[in-house]
């Protein structure tokens, strides 16, 4: 494929409460934190252990048939198995007991009780594992939103989606590799809602998709013991080079009654942000009583618009607060691994 | 500069109403008529003709130091003068009565009795000259707006900006060039409200306006006898090659209802469009309660929305009424002089 540009993340030691807080997660760009104590579960973490401790708790996992999970196509099943049965599956290439074939992919993204209406919460669901993790206390307690276990067969690879939450990915086994693409990429994603059309960003389509070659390919590859800031909105892709365990940590960025109260995911828009698209929907409503020629230049007119602003890089930086294109801190800085 | 694509307006001959409200008309796009029949105008319309039979009515015209005028910067001034002593100084070059300067530059645009109400109407405000200009009835005569004098300097060159009417512009003496921009090519001009920022379109600031290379530039010379069609909202800026006389006709395309009531320019968006962009404005309003990054990404969102939805070209052509990229008739085109 003709190249994006590729930037690797930058990754940081020695990060503390202080920095994160003052430096880098007011940048609103992916960084990789190495070396933050995340507790026992680094040593502790094994296939057996996790069986023991985790028990036969029922989870709902994807299962899919290839590694590559496409959520807008639905190429998987969701299944229901005990978790330690599953966490077997799930660190094995081939299966003597499987749903759809001998290499079926496995997948869970942990849920809350009610799946319908709580966050996962690692300590609630798995209690006897979460004493082994520690979350970074890089934010408020009240800020808290919820903690995921990630758990990966060896090569699932998931769709480019974006979360509306602050994000720490915390790998604890496995290497896992990470692409990242800046908000201000997402018209060169072709987004349906919050996932990216393009499935297979190593090799995709580009006439279906020409203009994915111009989005910027932000990439990292993380160890155990890494911890992964992806900034709200920001767009991820993973694939799991090994087993993996991770756990997900999200938590409100902005005000929480920005948020969508009917949310366990952590995906749904800001509610400003949802009733802007609504008055937007009224106004192409609107513009529906017009010819399409004059539809397609009143579209082009309200885009103008729209960019002059809501367009970061098309404002005068007045403030740096202001300013989303803000450069890295160079302090703190190792060369990506 | 570097250049834009330049596309000739295709010149036809033998166009009668029919062949022009069957053909021409609904492809929505930029045609000279060369030899439809405008009367005695275009012997009769000498210098001295028009200061008799036009007589000292008072009229209201522009005048600038340089030809090339420029809206946005405004920098002419308006005058008065008797129509008969203007038409004079029009025709020459260098003036003994002068406002500003000796080689200063005229432009009238004709204007209702009452500028702030009625559109201006040659058969009203110049009754004696109307009678030899035959308006060319391809249209219902409920369907008529206005019929505009304008008269301009030899040099005059008129900033780029659209109309929401359809137009035919009636060269009757003088060479007068046009160049012409597709409405598609909104997000390219640097619009400001209907007028393009862009002043010198042959020698732009393409620091200031990179994107204006990206507009394709429609061109064409005008001789004595030519009708151009201007569809509705089609960008032009015009140039007087030598002292010229013409005469716009603007009719409705649309229902009646569809237009602002209080416009006598013909320059007010469509009430739709109005709407549209008032709602656009809530829409806006509303995001701001969000940080600047979050408005830069779903005022992207946005526009992905706007994109999919208004876009002629990004739609299944399912019927050629809605496709508004159709392609020109080839019958009765002859190779642009």
């Amino acid at each position: 494929m003709e190249l994006q540009e590729k930037i690797p993340v930058p990754i940081f030691t020695d990060v503390d409460r202080d920095v994160f807080l003052r430096q880098l997660c007011p940048q609103r760009r992916p960084a990789v934190l190495r070396g933050v104590c995340l507790g026992p579960c680094l040593e502790k973490w094994t296939v057996e252990y996790l069986g023991q401790r985790g028990g036969d708790k029922e989870v709902k996992i994807h299962v899919s048939t290839v590694p590559q999970m496409d959520f807008l196509r639905k190429n998987f099943v969701y299944k229901t198995l005990p978790f330690n049965e599953f966490v077997k599956r799930a660190s094995e290439k081939k299966h003597s007991d499987f749903f759809l074939c001998e290499d079926e992919s496995y997948y869970l993204r942990s849920l809350g009780e009610d799946v319908r209406k709580e966050p996962a919460d690692l300590s609630k669901q798995f209690p006897d594992l979460a004493e082994d993790f520690h979350v970074p206390h890089f934010f408020e307690p009240d800020q808290f939103f919820s903690s995921v276990f990630r758990i990966s067969s060896c090569g699932l690879q998931l769709w480019t989606h974006y979360d509306v939450m602050d994000n720490l990915l915390a790998q604890v086994t496995g290497m896992k590799r990470v692409v990242l693409y800046n908000p201000q990429d997402a018209l060169h994603l072709y987004l349906s809602g919050d996932k990216s059309e393009v499935v297979d960003i190593d090799a995709p389509d580009l006439k279906q998709f020409p203009d994915f070659v111009k989005a910027k390919r932000y990439e990292c590859v993380l160890e155990p013991g890494d911890l992964l800031f992806i900034p709200a909105l920001w767009f991820h892709n993973t694939t799991a080079l090994q087993f993996g365990v991770g756990v997900n940590v999200f938590w409100r960025h902005l005000p929480a009654d920005s948020y969508d109260r009917k949310d366990p995911y952590g995906n749904k828009d800001p509610v400003a942000a949802t009733r802007a698209l609504q008055a937007l929907e009224r106004a192409l409503h609107t513009l529906d009583e017009l010819p399409a020629d004059y539809r397609d230049f009143y579209g082009r007119r309200m885009i103008q618009r729209i960019q002059n602003r809501t367009y970061c890089d098309s404002q005068p930086a007045t403030n740096t607060q202001t300013d989303c294109g803000s450069t890295l801190p160079s302090r703190q800085f190792t060369k990506p691994g």
